[in-house]
């Protein structure tokens, strides 16, 4: 027998995404089988993956000091949301409701709406503050099964704000069990005081913040959107962030057609994000890329618009598709993956394997971690989504509310999400747990 | 001092929706004020409201063993959903992403699919095993805050399998603490026995089943819609229920215009639901009426269509219109009134307020509960659906996953769902609860 730290056994259905190799993307609807297998274990040793099988199989070769019991779920890698704005200060449900009533984004704006109101609050709250919000955010996500996150800055849009954004999200991911790529985004949207001069601000983008933050990221991000930052801006941004040693993320074409994908594509990003608006030639330059194009369908509904990124369109060129929950205080405020799911199969018509591939492996390799997460390959993270659903088919069909049971992380039960029936509250001196 | 039972103290903000009388439909927007109390408090005495107010002037009045403290919560009247479907042996799934695939309803039926695949199921299944499976679909509703349900028949469409259906409901509440209305459908869909000769079948729901399940059931429902229950036929079936002194509901103007709404009017019907394609003077005879327009926003979306209900322009006719989820193993599987807020805020423009009074007094009221439950008035049972929200104004908002932190039915804690953080898992016998 082989030793090892603890074993997961009796998985209705453990969804591996191993049967086939553990690393790159997964482009069109059939490229990989989910590699299902029923009554399945997984082995952990140090945090990673030892072995994946059948309870049967592990369990008469691999000996663990524990073993849980997952009889009845179903077992997913860990959910890989390679879009999120996390670092924020205050939430925005009065603009929301504004929004539904029928107003625009400039009425919005007069009211003291927008990502500007996001600005104000984020550049008023102190580093402390910040962080505590962050590390409120992240643990959001271990709770919707997610382990492993891509987290922009981009609600200082000054140096000092930028650098403390991205100090308190490190701050945070030293608190919380999650996994994290940092992205810079300076370039979200142009501040009040560069409103007049925006060359001035751009520049301040390449020239200050890029080189003093570029320490504290992996990425950086633009958004490439007529009205904000235009062709010529942004991929001056690009070109100064690559000059830094940072890979690459776009938000392309969400509202306006701009040739952004072809943008990212041209620059090597890493990641071409929303697409609402991608062209034809727009899919055909991702389909010949390694850029994966990264589809936010909750923020098209949370915005009441109807222009969700074609889908099936882009799998069928042969793009590598992931989805993201783009978990924002202002145009999505979710951190569920699960509904994400729904969503795609039922505005995108996605299939259940297709948005099982989208929501791990696929963003994986858009944030270079396909090596490390994503499928449930030996010498992986053991990083795991428990699901209490009857089967995986039922990824999408099962709507609203919060599937996932408990999330691990490293090897490590992070979060249980328990529904106590008839609890005995009045004998615990904190019976709530927010 | 005044003793009672148990003090629910510090809710960040308590909406009762008293600010009015304490029954009586909702119509329009402003119709009443949501009547929020800012750290406040709830007295109850056998399992009723004793009194509302400020967690300081319910203090200097009222005593009770037992306090709990729900400080940084957002405390509603818990929900009521007026229409569900919750007697059901299997999910169904795999039609689900048939449909999103592109088939359509015939080449669903053709693979085994659609309400009769549901019919088949509940069949087969033993009376022991289908309260089982309602138990387990009673205590999801209790999960995400439902404290009072409506609940139909429907998937039996023969004497003994509505009666069966009809029979698992009454055991399953008898297990459960949630408040119920019950309903008979077996004018759901003509059974296959039935295909040629449908008068027959009308015959057999009016003469047979109606007198011999009326015991069984509170109201009568049918299904009027082109194709399935013609005019006529629906129009027999509400007379038959009404002359057994069963109340009246009636899925209408779903997929085709019916004049169903002018219909359930016509008859005095509880409720007209679904209502996607009524038509103006559908909209003129309701807000004419008792009759509530039962809105389920969750069944057009997880079936991918877009034509919601007009909710604005019934609300601006004087329309009373509540909001349910519709919950059934085909066409709509959620149990989340959360989520049915934010589809009504993003995609049918309803505000706050609106979604609020739409899933608490207004669907009471078409359940001739509101005398009872849907609002938080002395005298009525202390039914509390307890929120994780930053503000009342954040319901819509807060999309996906589950705010609902604790549930309290009759006074009483009946779920809690606790997100426990790095747990210990390996004390416990049994971790998890589904």
């Amino acid at each position: 027998m082989i030793g090892v730290d603890r074993l997961f056994v009796h998985c209705r259905e453990l969804v591996t995404l191993s049967d086939g190799p553990p690393t790159g993307p997964r482009r069109g609807e059939t490229m990989r089988r989910l590699g299902v297998i029923e009554d399945g274990a997984v082995a952990v040793r140090g945090g990673r993956i030892v072995a994946v099988g059948t309870t049967d199989a592990i369990a008469a070769e691999y000996d663990a000091a524990e073993e849980l019991d997952l009889s009845g779920f179903v077992v997913l890698p860990g959910f890989v949301d390679c879009h999120t704005h996390p670092v924020f200060a205050r939430t925005r449900e009065n603009e929301f409701h504004m929004r539904c009533a029928g107003a625009d984004y400039m009425a919005i704006t007069a009211a003291g709406g927008g990502i500007l109101s996001s600005m104000q609050a984020v550049r008023e709250t102190d580093l402390e503050t910040l962080t505590e919000r962050t590390v409120e955010h992240l643990w959001g996500f271990l709770a919707h099964g997610t382990t492993t996150v891509e987290a922009k800055s981009g609600y200082g849009l000054s140096l000092a704000a930028e650098q403390k954004s991205l100090e308190a999200l490190a701050a945070a991911l030293a608190q919380v069990p999650i996994a994290c790529k940092r992205t810079f985004l300076g370039a979200h949207e142009f501040p009040p005081e560069y409103r007049d001069d925006r060359a001035a601000y751009v520049q301040l983008v390449c020239e200050q913040m890029i080189p003093a933050l570029a320490p504290l990221a992996d990425y950086c991000d633009v958004f490439a959107e007529p009205g904000v930052f235009d062709r010529e801006q942004s991929a001056r941004v690009l070109a100064a962030a690559r000059a830094h040693g940072l890979g690459l993320r776009v938000h392309a074409d969400e509202i306006q057609p701009m040739a952004g994908a072809e943008l990212a594509v041209e620059y090597g990003a890493a990641s071409a994000d929303h697409l609402g608006r991608i062209s034809a030639a727009g899919i055909a330059a991702l389909a010949g890329s390694d850029t994966v194009g990264v589809l936010l369908p909750g923020t098209i509904f949370f915005l009441g618009k109807t222009h969700y990124a074609p889908a099936r369109a882009m799998i069928e060129a042969g793009c590598a598709v992931a989805l993201a929950t783009d978990f924002n205080p202002g145009s999505c405020h979710t951190q569920s993956m699960t509904l994400i799911h729904s969503l795609a199969c039922t505005q995108m018509k996605m299939s259940a394997e297709e948005v099982i591939t989208a929501s791990t492996i696929n963003p994986a390799f858009s944030l270079q971690l396909d090596a490390e997460c994503g499928t449930l390959h030996p010498g992986k993270r053991a990083d795991l989504c428990v699901l209490d659903l009857p089967s995986w088919r039922a990824v999408g069909y099962a709507l609203g509310g919060n599937p996932v049971v408990m999330t691990v992380a490293n090897g490590e039960p992070v979060v249980a999400n328990v529904s106590e029936r008839e609890p005995d509250w009045f004998e615990g001196d904190d019976p709530v747990v927010g």
